[in-house]
């Protein structure tokens, strides 16, 4: 039989909000996600885990308290766990997530800002 | 400070060998790597983890016993833990490969095709 792959472009277009990361895959108990982001989002971390970014559209910026990474098409960066960062895209960003099944979008702070968990696409 | 971020292009400009899988980054126990595949490879299978391939570059096929998948530039397949596979591409691909740390490249069959394990780039 013939196996489907997971195509980035068309899962993207199926959604259109921003800040809501869908699930597209699981590799044990780890998922992956994509999401659109624009703007703003809130300071946090992720106390237990690791987080990874890898851009697939746009420039996102990663703020830390000390500093900060710049991540275009083809780059990704892994946000230490315990490590406050938040994530900033002047305009939209379309990127994919990898961490461990239930961790939410805001990790410490909560908040408005969270995302349903486990949406998938 | 500005931190840097891993940009696959780069990391494949520093070698040119083929199914020599390269570490850029960890996310807890797991590995990151970069790999440059061209013909066949052996069949084989990972009994403890599920594997996941994301193609950067090329065309990509992954057989099994009952059939395959093709992948393009920005699609990506887990592999599920106990399934026979054998990647193949008819031309170079580049490609990510994400599993726990540890895990060779040729699985269960091991043999004179299995890499270095935990090499850098």
């Amino acid at each position: 039989m013939s196996y489907e792959p997971i195509n980035f472009a068309q899962k993207f277009s199926l959604f259109d909000d921003h800040w809501k990361p869908r699930v597209v895959a699981e590799m044990n108990d780890y998922q992956f996600k994509v999401v659109k982001i624009e703007g703003d989002f809130v300071w946090h971390e992720h106390e237990d885990t690791d987080e990874t970014f890898i851009v697939l559209d746009g420039q996102l910026r990663i703020d830390f308290r000390d500093g900060s990474v710049e991540l275009g098409p083809g780059e990704m960066f892994v946000v230490p766990k315990g490590v406050e960062h938040k994530p900033f895209a002047a305009e939209e960003v379309r990127l994919m997530l990898i961490e461990p099944r239930g961790v939410k979008n805001t990790g410490d702070a909560g908040g408005e800002r969270t995302a349903d968990n486990d949406v998938w696409v």
